[in-house]
Order: C-alpha cells, then structure tokens, then sequence
C-alpha cells in the first residue's frame, strides 16, 4: 500500500511532535499538510519537515482528496467540532484526549465516526509506554494470576500555569484522565465505583480557581480488583509515573525511567539521577509508537488500539471523581452514565 | 541502677521471643520469672533461659517484690485485665497489641495505669524498624517539607488458619492496625476520616467467618495529609511490608528486607531474592529495640515511646474502617469517639 | 552556514544506521549520496533516504564538489586508503574504528590528516553514551576526588560468526579496543603498561582461529590509575557494559540499559528485564550523538571529540595485549611506541 | 551431648565478639574461661558473660580439664604457638586467621594439630556471610554453569593506624588475604599464577612503611577461571565488599548490606543509605555463624567448614602477590610451595 498522508491539525507543542514522528519516523506514513490557526506556525513546521501545504483554517485540509488522515492537535475546545467534520469528510483521525469534557458532545462525535465508518485512536499515548505495555502483557499472560489490587502513583514535576489550570478541566479531567485510561487499560475491566479525596497543598491560587492539587482516588473494578490512584501537581524530584499490579500469582510493577544508570557514592550517601522531567521526556517514544499504531491500524484496515470509548471513559470517570469529591462520598459509575 | 527485672506473661511464640530478648540482649534487664496457664511451657522456657522462677498463674508474679516490670504476652483478651491488676500491683507494663478490642475496655485499663502511675508500653514493635524509624527521622527533620500523601503497603505472605480468623477481630484490627499505628507515627498527626474497601479474594472461607482478606483505607489527616494503605492476606512472594511519604519538598520510601543482596542473571532475567518471609524475621530487631526502649524508659524514668493512648487509637481507626465498610461511606473519627 | 552536504561510504549494517541519522536526525547534516562496492546496496540506502546520488566506486564521492565530509563505514581493511584519499580531496572525514590495525599504516593516514588540514573523527560511539557521559563528567568534576580504580566489564551476548573471528584482528583489537578508548577517555590519562591474561572458554573452534574468548586485562595509568578490564564473548544474559572508577573523594559506576523498569515478584524470586540486547540496541542513541558531533565540529569549525590520535592509541593497546598474552608478562606501552 | 565448654584466649575487640557468641547465641556453647595477658581484660569480660574462670596465662585454659576447646583470639603472632600447645593439650581449636605468616611456621602448626587429631577450624568468617554463601550455593548447585570470570572488590573505609600497617604484614596479608580465602571459596579450585599490581595513593606514610594502599590482583585458577580483586585501604563512603561470579550459563552478583532500605528523593536526585560501616558491622551475623559451626563440627564429631589447609593457601597466595609486585611480574604458585 501506499504511505498514508496525514494532515496535521495544530501546529504547538503536541503537534510538533506528532508532526515530527510523522514525517521522520513513520516509515508508512507522509506528512501532507499542517494547519495551524496560527498560519506562521503552520507554515513553518510545514517547511521544516518539509509538508508541500499549510493552511490557516483545518478544512482545506479535510477538503484535500490527498489527505487520507487527520491528526487532531490543536485546543481541546475544538477536538469534538473537528472529529465530526473530518468524519464527515471521510478521513480517519487521531485526535489528542481528551475529545470533549462534555459527555452528550462526546457522544455527538463517537455517533458522527460511527456513521461514517472512518477510524478514530485517541490520544491516550501511555499505553505505548514500554513500562506499561510491559505490565498489560504480564497481566494479560496471567503472570500474576487474578488481579487484586492497582496502585499507581503519578505525580507531575510542577503545576501548570494558573491560567491554564482555570481552562483544564480539573485536576481530574486534565491530569488523573490518564490515569483513569491506564487503570482500565491495565486491569482489563471497568470501573464500577470511586471515591475520591483531595485537597489544596500546593499552591492556594489553584485553590481559588476551584481546582486541588493532590488527590487520592480509590476505585471499585467490575471484576472485583480494587485500586488507588494517588497525584500531585507537584513533586520536586520530578515526573514520577509508577504502577503497581498485584495478583493472585504473583505481582508487577514499573517504576521511572532515568536519564543515565550511574550511582555516585560519596561520604553522604548513594546518589542516583533524578526520573526524566516531564511527559515530554518520558513518553517521547510513546508519542512515535501510538502513531506507528495508528497508520498500522489504518494500513491493515483493523481497529485502532485506543477507540473512541476507550477516550470516552475517562473523561465518565473524571466526572464521577468531581461528583465524589464533592459530595463526599463513594460514586456508582452508573449513577452518570444512567 | 540495678537491671530491671522483668516476669513474662505468656510462653508462646511472642513470649519466646520476648523472653530471649530480655534474657540475652538487653544489659539492663532480667528475666526474673515466666508464667503461662499451661505451666510446662512456663517452665520450659524458663529453664533455658535461666529464669529463676515459673508459674501457671501471672498473679504469682504480680505479687512478686523481686519483679519491677511485667510483659504481658498472653492471648488478647486477657490483656486489658492484666493491665489493670499489674497497675494495682505497681508493675510497669508493656504489653502486646491490642490492649483490647472494646474501647470501654480499653478506656479502664488505661485509666488503672494513669491511677497507679506506672508506665506502660503497648507493643507496636514496627516503629523499631530501622527502615520506618528512618522514614520518621526523615519526615521530622523536615527533609520531605510538609507531607502531603502517605502510602502504606501491607501483605502478608498467607492468611492465618480460618479458626484463628474468627477470633482475630477481622483484618482492620488484626492487620491493619499496625498500619494504623505506622500512619500515625509516621505523619505525625491524627486521623480525621477515613474509607474503607475490601473484598473476599483469596479465600471464600474467610468471607463466611464475616471476615474479608484484601481492602484499602483511605485516610485523612487532621494535619491535611491524604494517604491510602493497601492489605492482602497474602502476597505469594512473601511479607510485603513498604511505606511512602511524600511531601512539598521531597520523598522517602523504605521496601523489604532481602536475606541477601544477590542478583543473578540468566537468560530468563535478572533475578533477586524474596523479602524475609513473615514478622519474625523481618521484624526480629525492632522486638529486642522495643524492649530495651521500654527498659531505658524505667531506668531514666520517662515515658515509654509507644504510650496507651498509641494503643488506643489504633483500635478506634480500626472500628471506624470496620463501620466504613459496612455503610460504604467515609466516616469521621468524631462519630465514633464523641 | 548551509547543512553539511555528506557522502557516506559503505552501505552494510553500520553504513546504514549513520545514514539514517545524517538523513533523519541530524539537522544541520544532509546526506548527499551514498557509496557501496554492492551499487544496488547503495542505490537501495539511497532511494530509501532521499539521498540524490549513489555509486559503487567511493571515489566518485570524493571527487564531487558538493560533498563536504565523508563518512566511512566501509571494511576495515579500506578504512586508512580512503582516509588518505579524502583528505587529499580536501573532505572533513568521519571514520569507523579501527583506522587500521597496523601502527606504520594509521600513522601514515593520520599524517596525510594532517597535511590535508582536515578534520578527522574516529567513531568511538560509547564516548557519547549518556552512562559513560555522565561518569566522564562526573570525574571532570572533581566529584570523585583523584582516581584511584577503573573497573570495565565489557561482555558481548554471543561470539560472532567464526568467519568474522579470523579476520577480526583478535579480541583485544575487535571487542577489548572499545575498552581500552572508554579507559583512556574515562581516566582522562594514558595507560603506561599493561598485563593481559586470556583463555578458551566459549567455543574451542576460537581458539583453533588462534584467538582467545575471555580475558582480564590490567591497566596502570600515566596518572597512577590502576585498572582491571574484564572480557567474555558470551554472555548469556545479553550485553554487559558496565564501568566502576573509584577515587580519594567518591566512587561512580554505571550498569546496563533496560528495556523496561518491571520488576515482577511471585513465589520464586523477584525478576526484572535483560539489559538491551546488542551494541545497536544499547548504542544507537549514541551513533547518532556522535554524528551529530561530528557535524556541529564542522560547523563550528573546531577539533572533532574524538581524534586520529584517539584512534591510534586504542589499537596501541590491542596490540600491547596480544604481546602480554603472548609472553606472559606485562608489557609497557613504551616498547611498542619506540 | 553436653554443651560445649570453651576457652577464649584473648578479651580484645574480636575476642570480646566471640566471647558474647559463645555466651549467648550458641545454644550448644559455653563460655567455660577466658585468659588475656591483661588479667583485668579477662576478668571484667568473663564477669560481664558470667564465664567462670579468668586468667591472664593462656596455659591455664589449656591445662583445664573442663574445657574442650579453645577459640585463640590473641594477637596474631602467638597464633601458630598456642595452636601447638592446644593440639597437645587435645583440645579442639578456633584460631582467629592468620595462622601465621610464615608458611613452615604454619606447617608446624598444622601437623601439631593433625598428629593429635584435634579439631582446628581458621576464622574466614565471610564464609559464613549471607551473601557470599548464597553465592558459593548457586556456584556449587551449577546456577552459572562452568565458571569464567571472578571479580571482588573489597575496599576498607579507613587505613588503620600506622602503627598497625608496620606489623601487619602488609596490605596482601592483611586485607586481601580474607579475599584470597574468598577468591578459592567461590570458585572451587586452586589458584595457580597471579599477577600484583598496586600503589599508595591514599597516605604516604603507608609507602614509608613499605606498604601499599591500594592494589588490583589478577587471579589464573586451576580450573581455568580467571579474576581480578581491586583493593582499597580507603572508601570514603564505607565498607565496600562486592563480589561477582560469571560463568557459561549466567551470573550471580552480590552487594553491599545497608542499614535501612530507604530511597529520598528531592530535587538533587534520588539517593540511598551507605553501606554497614565496616566489618565489625557488616559481618556480624558471620562471626556468630562461624562460631555455630565450630561447635557443631565439634558435636557432631566431623571436620570443621574451614580447615588448617584453608588458613595456609590465602598466607601462600599474600606471599606471591608480593612477589609479583616486587618483581613485577606473574608469579605461578608452584615457584613458592615447591
């Protein structure tokens, strides 16, 4: 077959990136055009990885018949509205998580691909990570027979801007979500209930825009495991991603990743490198892997691995977190989804 | 001043251990006479200790002039009772987890030492560990800044014989209060609420003694941290015994015990050893470090470091877990100590 | 400045990771053609890589005008010839170790080098392994005071093919020769004299190739360093590259990569992953390091990192290695240099 | 049987540790006398471990019909001689390591003991250590399949006094002489040739003295094995005693033992306790474990763990190293025992 172009929607952060991995390292895949509302910054992506098009406004980009895929990266606000039209258009996407915060618009988007017949992977890149896939092959062969108890542990190098976290959703539907993705990921069944607690530590402006910063979520799986869910928006030692799964047969577990392997002793102690700083760093190889997935999937015709339910669940899950946290009290899943 | 000189209470496991610890490790201490209601194994451990007496029945040693200290190592619901008659006796005290399961009860006994004046030391031997008393170390020199989430894993190798199961006063307060007590040591604060989940995974049997084998508590602290503790009745990999504080400007974390410090690599892996296999031997040390704290605590004269009100509190955090269960909802410590 | 324009040479295993690199990861590179005795193996590379030009004969490379530098991953055995030809041609040359492995014939190419004014890079890729970086670093830092102790465990997860064995140049010139660089870059002095013990330990039809298998090489240092290197053709858990200096104020050491961090516990040990397999797992970050050095030192019109005389020095070694096993006796430098 | 009564000659640092062993943690141990030129010494440690006899003449111990063996724990140089006189008293010998450092002075020795048929075992106590056990264990079991390569690093947190390394027979004798034992233990088999290397780096005193402080031995074995021990007289961040075993089927590694577990992580990076300070520390458990054995070989009438043999080999190998380092070259043991 044919290399599989992609036009890029979102020329920030997270588009650079993706742009990046497309046009370098997916052998399958051509990096046909970048749009960006910002055209200068379409524009020069579109040079640097040499895309022949940019464009100011996406839809030249689903109205291009040599466009084959849609790599949604721009502001979250807009993610659910593209879907729908790149749908519409007949493209297959991949669009950065969350879809929407909004279950109903959420819905409107999952209905609008299903209609269409195009394929749709959310961006939940974790699940590429080598340390998680790791632990999901482990506890897929039965390694630790039935699964008891999930702990994960993941804790961000420092808060976002204030400005941001007013905009993000929470720290449940910005931060918590991939973890959400990575407990249903992980232990293979959904979550039938949750108990969330949480409280301002860290700094009182996240406070006052309504948010927490440190959170424990307890969850109830329909296959009776039970785990925790512990976050911080800040941990000065830096991105700390850890996972624990316990079973019956034995357990698993993957801790950080480091930038070198040295230990350096001295007359105070042992000293390691401090973890990889930020999503960035750490998950670099998972952005390149969840793309490689993508075009595979859209190569050999089958379903993407990360489907437009799998980008819908936990953001259900973050809201049902809110709820908790605010009631004080343990939520049924099917309280919200009813 | 002249060695302590210490009746032992009990010659079973426990008190086998005690009994050589104040035999053979601590200087300043005597083992002055042992009493069991079955009086062979009194006698027994006697004679290899060289302990001048024995006797079936403790109030021989309670009466005893030549005894300044008891330990009171015999079955739980014969501790709150001892306690109160070695107070009337003059005796300083220490005495195995629990004091009792009732607080009422527990309220008298604690009441009889305050009366008489003596001292008394409950047995929460973990806080001895050198792993946990470095995390307090660690924690009250400020390393970790102010602690924002504790975590507390905690499983045991197998669940103890269903008969036993029965009477153990279910797993909060058999198991998980030495968490309870680790939690509070270590954060220094008091619990203010907390939510319990669980479930029967291991063995149906436990479920049909009203028992359950597998939960997590979710704490909250008056001091504003937020922890969870995870406990299995049984980790196939051994004695699962691993702390975590984390906090605003740092984190610590202690694991397990290994036999040794071998790896060996094949083409299967790099492997390593298991932890120690249960509390005797991981916890062996902090047994002979709680009895000579408690014998520093009479010659200097001051209060022992594990008080009756540490025995106290543990017991309620048990309760309020056993209550969150039964009700699914969090539950403030006030209700129940109002 | 413009993207320096590279003609690779060499189109085999090596040729095509540093060609994918000047292609894909480094920026201020091109890869302007390649070369290969094999021309479809050339024009393949080239067609895959956008390179404009391929060819059979190196030559035509060296005769083109819009070829800045050359990059050779041809045989060993061409490696001094095209060494001498290109800098004739005026090409800043990257080179693949070893130059060559005899003394008259290196020092011949390093003086035309010379002459020619160009620069010269020598491909001792583990020098930019962020490991070995960092204990570089490290030491250049003062953070281990004077060293006292180079310890260098260097093992290769399998024999090369017997073939390969008889033209290699022998243990201490095919596999020992990255040690003896990583010691000299490391220590940051000159080894003054060295003692080589060897055997026959993995597969006899090596030692019937006149070659040995295994060996412990001990180094003393210009700078009163000493050191042990120890080597094995076979290690059945994968690649074993690990260094250890001590010093008067610290010790650093550096282990292997792992694929991932898991570790995974059941009733029979607790288990984690084999290191990276081979040197193209656990190097290729730093193939593409070096490159990109080679071409900032273009750039930036300065001293490449790694020297002719770098190139020289390790095969010095080799060669005092095979002449201490020989005679059993250690062997200073100064008798070979003479 | 009865316990067995034993006479302690020598109340100093390690006498005091053996003292306490056989006192209190060798069940079928007594402490019958302990003698010390300096009566007091002996006096104040048999009160303190209620032994009932003290001398300040060793002969009265060996005199004594109550006693049936001897641990001598005197200073070095009485060794060979009180071996003798013991062995003609029948009594069953301990003898702190060395036996001498003059091989026909430990071959009088040694056919004393053999001509009466008494028991001798040499105190290589790190033997008895658990790391190192479990390292001969998996040798002998085949876990490494036939052994290559042996590296052991084993480096003193502090020189000791000068005064000391003018009488201790040098760092060979002194230090590496416990490594010699160990180099044999693990490996099963003799060594035939080594090479010396070594400095003073740390103190020139030391190099006054006519000593060095700081050495790389390299080892060739009978079985073909070949290894490397790096020593040190000086690791600023404690007690280093590493050992590795490499062979055809895998590797087994040992490392340091810590006084706690615990991992902080703060914004330097993640960092760890130093190992147990030194031996007195670190080799404790050992030193009752080798006692424990003594007695059992003694009870169950069968050759101690460690024999005469066993004390003789590591003097010859410390010799040849000497050797070698003085003639700068590889010396074959044959050259000293013929």
């Amino acid at each position: 077959m044919d290399a599989v172009r992609i036009g890029l929607i979102g020329a920030g952060r997270i588009g650079k990136i993706h742009g990046e991995t497309i046009a370098r390292r997916v052998e399958a895949a051509r990096l046909a055009a970048v749009a960006d509302i910002y055209r200068p910054a379409a524009e020069e992506l579109a040079a640097r990885l040499n895309a022949p098009r940019a464009a100011a406004d996406y839809r030249h980009l689903l109205d291009d018949k040599e466009i084959d895929a849609i790599v949604i990266a721009s502001a979250s606000d807009t993610h659910a509205q593209i879907i729908e039209e790149a749908a519409s258009a007949g493209k297959d996407i991949f669009c950065e998580k969350p879809i929407d915060y909004d279950l109903a618009r959420i819905d409107r988007a999952l209905a609008a691909v299903r209609q269409a017949g195009v394929k749709l992977q959310v961006g939940f890149n974790r699940r590429f990570d080598a340390n998680f896939r790791k632990v999901r092959e482990m506890v897929a062969a039965g390694k630790i027979g039935r699964p008891h108890i999930l702990r994960i542990t993941s804790r961000d190098p420092a808060p976002p801007p204030i400005e941001y976290v007013k905009v993000s959703g929470g720290l449940f539907l910005d931060m918590t979500i991939h973890d959400f993705d990575m407990a249903r990921f992980l232990v293979g069944s959904e979550v039938r209930e949750l108990y969330a607690t949480g409280a301002v530590m860290i700094d009182p402006a996240i406070g006052e825009a309504g948010d927490i910063d440190t959170a424990i979520i307890t969850l109830t799986f329909d296959n009776g495991v039970i785990g925790a869910i512990d976050n911080s928006r800040r941990a000065v030692y830096g991105y700390d991603q850890r996972v624990e799964l316990f079973g019956s047969e034995g357990m698993v577990a993957v801790s950080n990743n480091l930038p070198d392997t040295h230990t350096y002793a001295n007359g105070d102690g042992v000293h390691a490198s401090l973890p990889l700083y930020f999503f960035l760093e750490r998950y670099l190889d998972s952005y390149i892997a969840e793309l490689s997935a993508f075009v595979e999937a859209i190569t050999a015709d089958r379903e993407p691995p990360v489907t437009g339910e799998d980008g819908r669940v936990p953001v259900l899950l973050g809201l049902a977190a809110q709820l908790s946290l605010r009631e004080k009290r343990p939520v049924a899943l099917a309280e919200l989804s009813a």
